[in-house]
């Protein structure tokens, strides 16, 4: 399993509020861009997670905001995992606009069922690339 | 089954774009509340519908918009029942502010099952009291 | 100036996600309505401070989420004033449906002004209705 | 000017209903970005436009909805320009997974100033790359 990932990506016009700025809620969608493109750089498809009936959710996020960013500018969403217990993810994230930083996050997930049910992080989150190949 | 309702709703921040409008997307979720809001006015749940494996989907929305509206705006959204056949629900939708006609929209809905196959407008979309009470 | 304040609303289809539960992005969007609708039950109205050049900024959002809210949940959004300094506003929330908790947050607010610059936090945010009556 | 542009993005999971499907809304948006791309494939940028006080609005949206997209599927949205006339640009969309045709769609645009009142397609929106030349 990689450990981090940067995902580049380009603000939308629909993403930005009349500040003409990036409004504060979708920094949390880009950063659940960036945890599912760091899967599949590890050799995971998050939609086949969700086939077999696991959700990832979100248990908490704690985002700092330090500059804004404005309708068609390139943003680096970068993940870093930092430490996996045996029912908690927990990710760092930085949102770059080429030096500048944008904002940064805390981010804690867990593992339930189709029921909701808390489960153990599975292997499959673990290591993709391991089971996928067993 | 009631034939028309209108639902009014005020215009929340990130709905609107960087000119300062509600982004022109933001009107089909609008349209939406108001169907549902209609469905409840004639003692129908469409949660309870989606729990029965019903969905209703979208087959054409044609939009035309004629005056922006702006954040904190309180809208009336009117939607009308046109027409029912075996497959298709037709309804009219306009959106005001007071006198003001922002937008008005034809929308046409069907329903699958779960597997997406079209089906029949069931009774309980056609009359959801007559339903419930037997 | 009230100091906290509980506004209701419905749980809308495309707030929505495959989980069937509410994306977790969409908390800090009514945690946005909510802080508004408490500046417009004291009198104030946020429109009106942006017609004048000053911008309501996010710094922090520490939010955890507790249990899942669903499509059409009515959910309760109430926010409190922790504490207003020259600077920053700091904020409570807990999001509720019925007496369940769905999730709870910290906020932490500043004010701009059109070229981004940061302002003191000014007397119409902290009194609107005194300052309407002077 | 090109006269037509094909933009590839992948689903994002915000922008999936309960159903599992890309919320109808949703494609409006990703239409909003294939013409953004074909404005910059063509040498210009609508940002650049928007900072000399033009703002492109929409005047129509007829979308016809033909299979669902879900969650991590990529998505081919085609934009074709039919015609611009002194006042109206009109387009037709396509939005595809593959071969598989998911959505449709005809949209006119048109070009109001920063107060709102009606101008004519400007030359920067008809040839970007011949204005930047001059």
């Amino acid at each position: 399993m990689k450990q981090s990932h940067t995902h580049r990506l380009r603000v939308r016009y629909d993403e930005c509020d009349p500040m003409g700025f990036v409004h504060h809620s979708q920094y949390l969608c880009y950063m659940e861009i960036a945890r599912t493109e760091l899967y599949r750089e590890s050799g995971g498809s998050y939609a086949a997670v969700e086939a077999a009936g696991l959700f990832v959710v979100v248990l908490r996020v704690d985002c700092r905001y330090r500059l804004p960013a404005r309708y068609d500018d390139e943003l680096d969403i970068s993940v870093q995992i930092d430490r996996m217990t045996a029912a908690r993810i927990e990710q760092a994230y930085q949102i770059l606009r080429g030096e500048t930083l944008i904002a940064e996050a805390n981010v804690t997930l867990a593992v339930v069922d189709s029921s909701g049910r808390p489960q153990r992080i599975p292997d499959i989150l673990r290591d993709p690339a391991g089971v996928s190949k067993t």
